[in-house]
């Protein structure tokens, strides 16, 4: 099965990760979140080369995760930024940066949190829609359609 | 600058997907959170090929995202398990499948998570650990530390 595979399985974490789920394209899409919406920046903030940057940032924009919009006439130059499909990506890069911070960091966070709305830094949660209180991995259950379990249960026996 | 040197930058979003920021990672782990544990089990249900799967895996187990277990002695066979810190990965994962019911979904939510602490399925939302409210990219402030934005200078003038 290759990458554009996953874009059409039924499982919905598998066709978020065919579009966004590669280091660069993470690396794109943290620097949108600090502020940088131009080529040069992106280049020299994640170190990545120009091709793949191009070919990163088309499939980003054909896909509805960013747009561009022009900033210099002559020459044509653009900027790109993200729009409501990418910035509903914060929770995902957000939880990255936290499990980061916990297991891979030398000590200092090098970002904080500052939550607009009460001014504090904070730690974002995961919290349940329907009781309020905090989740995490041991709390919480799967449950399956019947189209998913049907697919999986093909994966199982034709493999 | 490769995928390795992300692993070296002070920004833990850029550790982290080094690590673990690949569609095929993201497989991995997806099967784990859905309580496979068995090497056939990845195969088929992934898509992958052996060798791709073997040398994730291998990384995982080296970074301590998950750990071998056996399971039969003659043959000696191994299970997969998360680790702490694998299992830490959940919000992320959970992110990334939220973004896709939204985004990408043909309609259905293919997989409803239950939270056991009160019985309900649930939307998981990321909440201001200080306030309590929801949280989202428009409410949030990074402020970055002395050091990472040193390292932002930097690569700012070097490019």
């Amino acid at each position: 099965m290759s990458r554009a595979n996953l874009s059409t399985q039924t499982c919905t974490v598998a066709r978020s990760v065919a579009l966004v789920g590669d280091e660069w394209t993470f690396m794109i899409i943290r620097e949108l979140f600090l502020g940088n919406n131009r080529f040069g920046d992106f280049l020299s903030q994640t170190g990545m080369s120009s091709h793949l940057l191009s070919q990163r940032l088309k499939k980003l924009e054909t896909e509805g995760v960013i747009q561009r919009k022009p900033y210099s006439e002559r020459p044509p130059r653009y900027e790109y930024h993200l729009t409501a499909m990418g910035r509903d990506l914060w929770p995902a890069v957000i939880a990255l940066k936290q499990w980061g911070d916990r297991w891979l960091s030398d000590g200092e966070v090098p970002v904080e949190i500052i939550h607009k709305g009460c001014g504090h830094i904070t730690q974002p949660q995961v919290t349940c829609s329907e009781c309020g209180e905090p989740m995490a991995a041991h709390d919480s259950e799967p449950h399956l359609s019947q189209s998913i379990l049907a697919e999986r249960q093909t994966a199982r026996t034709h493999s």
